[in-house]
Order: C-alpha cells, then structure tokens, then sequence
C-alpha cells in the first residue's frame, strides 16, 4: 500500500488528440510532474473527464501511469452500480492504482439519503482490494453527504478519507473534530485550500495543480510551518486562476491554461469544446496577471 | 423497423431477486403486458434502474424481452459519453431494440449548452443504426434542453422523437407548431398525459403504465376521440396514483404498486431500499382510494 | 361585492416618468383597457413592480383606477408581515378594490410548509373586509405551496381562488377536482391560459393581457366555446410573445412592449433599467412574427 | 458616528408577548448584553423578524434600544425600494442608529445583477445620513453578490462594510485582497467565524451571539492573538449550536436557546410557530453536549 494521504495531488487531465486519448501525451506531463513535490496523481477523476472514458481507456491510464512513476495513484471509480464500481476498482487496483476516489450515488436525487450513502458505501468498502476515499461534489451530482453521514462512514476500516468539493471549510472542521486521526480530509478545491488546511484538512486534490503545482505545494508548506500570512498571500493570488479553470472556463479552460503553461492540455473530448479565441484571451490575462507567464 | 411512435409505452422496472436480475419474472410480467393495448415497452429507462445494470444484463433484458413480443422496443442507451452511447446503441439494436431513449448528458452541468446538445446528439444520431428519441429529464439530469435545441435537432433524420419529463406542456405545444410532423411528442410522466396530448403529444411513455396500463390507454384513446371532459376525469383519478409511484415514493413505490396490482415488483437494487411498512400502507391506501384495488 | 371571479385581467402596470408613478398615463392605459372585453384589472401585483411602490401610491392607484372603472378591481396585498396584510387590504378595499391577490409569504423560505401557510393565510382571511385570492409563483418566492395545502385553504368562505404562476397546469386538475365549485383557479402566465382553462381554471391573470388583451380574449372564448384547436392555434402564436414579456426580458420588456403596442410603457423603477436597444430590437421582431405589430 | 465596525454584534432577536412587540424584554435582555464585550447590536436584522415588523415597532426597537446603550447600533433598513429603504434609514438614523444594514434586493431574482446591484446601493448610500453596510444572504434571497460588484461598491466613502452570510470564506479572502483598508468584511454566520476572521475579516454579527455571546467573543479574541489551534478547538464546539439556533430550528430555535440560556427568548411572530416539544428537547441536548447549560 501507498504512504498516508497528505499533501497535493494533481486530478490529471486526459489528453486526447483526435479525440482520442493520447498515452504520449500523458507521459510527457508525468515526466514533468513528477520533477515537483506532488504526492501523487489522481486519474480519470471529474477533471479527467472520467465520464468520456471507456473502461478499458481507464485502466490503461493506470498502467500507462505506474510505469512512470512510484507515487500514490488515487483512481476515481465511482459509478451509481456498486457492481460497476467494486469490478473497476479492482481492476485498476491491479493495475497498479493505491486508491479509489468514490463520487457519490447521484441519478435518483431524492432517494439519496443517509441510510443509502451508507448503504452504498459500506458495501463497496466491505468489497475492493484498496481503500477508498469518499467524494463529495454538488457541483456536479446536485446531492451533497451531510456531516454526519461521513463521520458514521469513517468507522469502516477500509474508508479512509473524504475529498469534500464543497467551499464550505465548516463541514472540514465539524469532520475532523468527530472522526478518528486515521481519517483523513482532503479539500476538492485550491479556492479553500488555505481555510481547509486551517481546519484540519491533510491535503487536496486541486485542478490548479494540473498548471501551477509549486504554488500549490507552496500553500501547503506555509501552512505546515503555521506562516498563514504568507500563506494567505500566496492563495489570494491563486484565486482568480483557480476559478478560471474551474467555474469560470471548465476542463476546456483547465486545459487551454495547461497548453500556456508548457503542458499538453489539448481539447476536451466532444461533446465538450475548446475555449473561443476570447475566452482564450482572456485566460492569458488571468495568468498574466499572477505571474504565472509573462 | 417498428411502426411509428404513438401511444402507451410502460417503461419496464427490472425485476431483480436477491439483487440480480430475474430474466422468468420479466417474463412473467411481459406476458401479462401483452394482453394490453400497449404500443412496446421501454427497457432501462430511468424507472428501469439503467444506472445499476451492467451492459451485458441490459443486452440481455433486450433479447428476453425480443423472444416475448412483435412490439416496439425502445432502449435507454445514453451516457455521457457518445462513444458508450453509440456502442450500447447499436449493440442493443442487434439485439432486437427498435428505438433508442437517449438522455441528456448532464455530468458537466454548466457547460450543457445548445452548442454541446448539438454536437452530443448529432454525433450519435449520425452513428447509430436506429433512430433516436431526446430524452429531457430536469429532475434527474438537472439540465433542461431548450425548446430551440430541441427545435434545431429535429431536422435530423435520425432523430425523431422527444420524450419530455418536464411537467410543463407549453413547451409540448412550442414545439409542436414549429417541427415537420415526422418528428414526434412523448411525455414522460403521467400528470400531463391529458395536457400534453392535448398540446399536440402522441403518446407517453408512463411509469403509470407499469401499474395501470388500462387506463393510460384509455386516457390516450379518450382523447383521440376528442372525448375530453372524460379524459381529464380519468386523468384526474390517476393523478395521486402517479405521483405515488413517481416522486413521492420513487421506484421502491412503483415496484411495490406492481406487487399489489398482480404483476412482479420486488426490491429496488441496492441501494436503493425497498418501502418502509408505513409507506407500504400510505401507497395501499391511495390504490384503494383510486378503485386500483379492493 | 364584485362579480365572480372569470375571464381575462390584466395585471396593470405601473406607469412612472422620472421615477414617479405617472396617474394620469394610468388613466390613459385604462380608458383603452375598458374599450376591451376585460374582466377587470390587478393592480400592483408583481408586474405592477409593487415591491418598488410606497404604501400610500398603491393606495392612490386604487382610487384613481376607481374613478374610471366599474369593473373588478383585484388588489396585491401581500406581505410577510399578516399585520401589514391585513392593515393594507383593509384600506384598499375602503378605496375600491374587490379582491386581495395575497402573495406567499417566502423569507424564512425552509419555515415555509402547510402549516405555516394555513395559519398565514386563514389569519388573514379571517380579519379582511374583502375576500383574498392565494398567490403561488415560486419563480419570485421560491417557495410553493403545496396542492393539499391550498384544498384545505379552499374551505374558508373568504378565500375564494387560486391564481398559480406555476406552469404546471396538473395543480390545476388536482385541486380543481377537489374543491368545492364556489374555489376558483387562475392561471398566472398565459403560456399555460390554453392548458389551464382545459383543466377546470375560469381565466388568467396575465402579463400579456397589458399588450395583446384580444389575444387573450380570443383564447378564453374559443375555450368555452370548447374550439380546442382554434383555442390552442392562437396560444401557441402568443407563447413567444408571452415569454419576451415574462422570463425573457422581465417587466423592462413588458413595458417596451407596451410602448410598441400604442399604451404608454415607459420605463420601470430604479433599481430595474429598460431594454438596452438590442433587446428593443430583438422584442420588435418577436411582436412583428406574432403580428401584434407590423 | 461610533466607533469603527468590529468585533462581536448580536443581531437581537425582537421580543414577543402575545404576538406583539415587548419593550420591557428587550430592555431585561439590553442590560444583560452591555454586561458582555460585545461591540453592539443589530436591531430588525433577518434574525429580527424584521419582515414582521411595523415601521413604527421598527423606529421604537431604535429609540428604546438607544437608551439603553452607548454601543454601535446596527440597523437592518433594506427593502426592494430604493424609496423605503432611504426613508427608513434616515428616520433610524434619527432615532439613534449608528449604521444600516441593506440586504440586496431580491424580488426579480433574475434581473438582479452586476448593474442592477450597482444602481440600488449607490442611490441608497447617496441618500443615507450614515454609513451602509451591504446585507448578503443567498439563504433568505436566493440572489448572489458577485465578488467584482461589492468590489466595485466598496469605493463608495458611504458603503463601509459587507456582512456576508455564505459559508465561503474564500469570498472574504478575495475581496479583502482587492479593497481599500477602509472597506470593513464581516461574516454573517458562526460557523465560519474563525474561518472569515483568518481570511481577512474583522468581526461577526452572529445569531448564536444571541445566546452564547462569551465564546463568540472568545473566538474572536483568540483570532486576533493569533492563537489559531484555540480559536479552532472553540470554534468547532460551538457549531452544532449554530447550526441549532439557525438553519436546524431557525428563529424559533434561536429564541428557545434564549429561553434556555436565561435569556428572554418566546415565541415567534405569526406565522412562524414555536419549536415542538421534541424539537425542545433535541435542542437542550444540543446545548448541554457544548457545556452552554447543565
């Protein structure tokens, strides 16, 4: 198994050239990454475009991956089947993949309570070979896990962490002051990176971190030491790029910053398309103005 | 190919026993179905639990349900990725399905536009060797698909038809005054089959139907007949019956109406949860009240 | 007491120049509006931009539409405050209105369930000098009340009708077939006039009545007439106008709209700003397609 | 004009005896207040009732208040109209209120943005004898002020301060880094004070203030020491009370916490209804587990 959760993990981008994946591609941004102070990558996550890859696509990420490198691979598996969720997770578990980031259940919005996520949960942790790691997205599933759901979750051995993508740090505090050391917080976002940190969060796995992952370590770091205004700082800068590759310009965006930054980014796969030549633009200006081109 | 699109279609709930798929009792239920004036079946739509089936079960529901009836067949192959949408398609056309019910991909909610609706049902129309319904489905994709978008893909084809689950007839009537007469008007739940065939619908593909397949026809041959007020009192008399089987008890409900109406209901897949002994009395008590049973 | 509630009322507009409400443009729009089949007039309900009006200008509008009037006079009392309800219907009725039109109350929006709303709008009813008519229109409150709420409000003497700016003209049957004939229901928004009047609704308080009065005249008569497909030939003309004046471009647009059509619009209330000249352009060619305009 | 904004404000919950305003309680619960370091008080806030407030009960709370006390006096004047918001901010001003408190408007949900937000409070904060402070609160108004447009508003030498009531301190962060020194941030719920406090803001106005002002004040204390780990281990005590007294049992709960904690607390206003007796007992639970009573 992989060393305990903590510090920054990049959700990868998928590359795709043609509209079909690139393995290349992906090698060449590892290659890269892997000179900077991540603790691992995070594959075929919602940044991945998890939702346009076909199984067989998925699992040769991770082998493609694990030839490249040492670090944790955390896997985003999660489908509402818990057959299809348990069967990928162990299959990318073979792969070569240390951990499986589960998205909730979501498609029967009203029928999504405490009882079923446990339910769901539950039985999926009593049944794959790595530990898994809940995820908490509204944005996307238009569901949300309450508090208290994810501490009676947290007992079950084999459940070990929540990515909360939520900006509320309060559910990362109330979490962390119920659950036991071993369970782990990790924030799905870098715009509360900073606060997350200052509530017991361990870590996070940040898009930003696809295009600027030294300033997200740096965070990190600061914060470790306790230096918050430094801290502070150097996240209030970050803030307009993070919501540009995120809210603001989508995966779409995420990659045309990746492109900017020496990273192959590419196009998102259909039906999802580039960034317009004034998005773009205005893109440039965002990065311009934190200085991370010139 | 099958007959045109109209009339009475029971998206078919999976009967699973102990949380697999019972191809006997599917049986069961489709020879008892084939004594009604229904115009087909939908297999793995929503109410057929699609997101907990695995392709090979829902390929499999295609060919038993294809030995049992001459009748349509419409399959809900739609993921948001249109490479496993045209895949799924196309295998469950060789498999003896005659229209595919394809939702609308929902994953990246800001980003499902006109433009990406477009591209996304273009493609796979272009790609898939049976014709296609659009399927719109706000409360669980929690996107809607504009009437305009709507509008702009009838000139396809390949697309002919849209099931809309919106409660919202106006936008049946917009739509119908403004696409040729080849493409086709279905709602998709039970509240406005009076009201939507009213504004120009064809038919309804019903989670009533499962439980009262008699009268739907009824409601829809009422109307043929312009036999209005007597369409809107049978209409009326379904209403809290539907909303029991719908948005009031989900699936778990509809499941449980069919146990009690004769036919094989059984447990939701896990998990979901079948209905609390309370909850079994409430549906009892709105069946009785609907002369559905003694 | 006025006549029973039936047919087409126009939810006035309040007219300002420089910020004031302009009486003497109402009574210009008025002497029009009486040459029309109208069942009478709303005045400051939502689009009379009533949350902009001072107590004592809604009082006067009340008088001043008296002078010129003999028909209905349905006033939009409703606060969240039951004190400030009553004490504002009471005055307007001694000024010459016939109805209350009392919104939902919405602040504390999750306090907002059937108990709050029955011992909201009872209270009320039970200390006002006029009748009062409830108003749904979650698209302003986002709250809703429920269709058992309203069939159990519907037995008080004083609550006589519903108008729902929902467009879900199923409430409508619902309810309709569970009251007693003395309740009457309004539809709110002329893009369901057609459907409504269909399921048991006697007429619309309607935007699009400020503009197109003959239009939806026309509509409610063949409807009576039973001439469903004249009726629905004619609402389906009007949907895109309808929408122009509501969702599309909000009282700003309803007033521009005016000015086309020969009443006096004008512009609406600070903090609200009038079309910028694209939208004026883009609403012209909407009226003309209808040919509301040439 | 009182001291610069900072610190620990209650927003008063206003006191009532058989559903009408009670002078006396206030003025019992103002003399157990001033006992404590809290920087002043919010009168007619959301908390207030304010929607089921008089004008004239609203000027009187002021008055009476204002004997009581020489703290900063916060007054909650915000409506739709621009007119009524003037005019009551100008008689409170009269009546000893230090600064008003505007919440955004809301009615037109989907015309209220940048300009329209821009439009409203300029005109106000022209207008005003003291100081605004910009009221945001997504859970009562469902609107949203953008970051750019409080920003853009906070050059105004009449608009000092923003009360944010999101849980997303990030907003804070973002904007403290864009504004002048001058411009206050304040946030608007416990559960995020130690995370606005850290991210650049300078007090609270806190309903759990009502009840449990000492460790409010604790909080804030320890923040400004920079003895985060303290601050944190108060703060996450305190949130299953806050989420008790606000989103849990809202104003009803707030006012049984007051009851509970010696306080005068009583009933709501109508329509709003007591907490049940299980609610009462759910809540004394709560506020025992954080040591608040025995």
């Amino acid at each position: 198994m992989a060393d305990i959760i903590k510090g920054i993990y990049p959700p990868l981008t998928t590359p795709f050239i043609d509209d079909e994946v690139s393995f290349d591609k992906l090698i060449e941004n590892l290659i890269r990454y892997e000179t900077k102070l991540l603790s691992g990558y995070v594959l075929f996550g919602s940044n991945g475009e998890s939702v346009f890859l076909t199984r067989e696509e998925k699992l040769q990420l991770v082998r493609t991956t694990r030839e490249q490198t040492n670090r944790t691979i955390i896997v985003g598996t999660g489908f509402d089947s818990i057959k299809e969720t348990i069967s990928l997770t162990n299959d990318a578990a073979e792969a070569g993949a240390n951990y499986a980031l589960v998205i909730s259940p979501s498609f029967f919005k009203s029928e999504m309570k405490h009882h079923t996520f446990l339910n769901y949960y539950n039985r999926i942790a009593d049944s794959v070979m790595i530990p898994i790691i809940i995820y908490n997205v509204p944005k996307f599933t238009n569901v949300n896990i309450e508090v208290d759901t994810i501490i009676e979750l947290s007992s079950h051995p084999n459940i070990i962490a929540l990515k909360d993508s939520t900006e509320n740090p309060t559910r990362i505090s109330e979490i962390f002051s119920n659950v036991n050391a071993s369970f782990k917080l990790i924030v799905g976002t870098a715009s509360i990176l900073y606060s997350g940190l200052s509530c017991g969060a361990v870590g996070g796995i940040l898009a930003l971190a696809n295009i600027a992952p030294d300033q997200c370590i740096q965070i990190y770091t600061l914060m470790r030491e306790k230096n918050f205004d430094k801290a502070l700082e150097m996240q209030n800068k970050m803030i307009p790029v993070n919501r540009a590759v995120t809210s603001k310009f989508g995966v779409a965006g995420l990659k045309a910053a990746m492109d900017l930054m020496g990273y192959f980014g590419g196009n998102p796969r259909q039906p999802l398309e580039p960034l317009s030549e004034a998005q773009q633009i205005e893109l440039k200006m965002i990065l311009k103005k934190a200085s991370l081109i010139d």
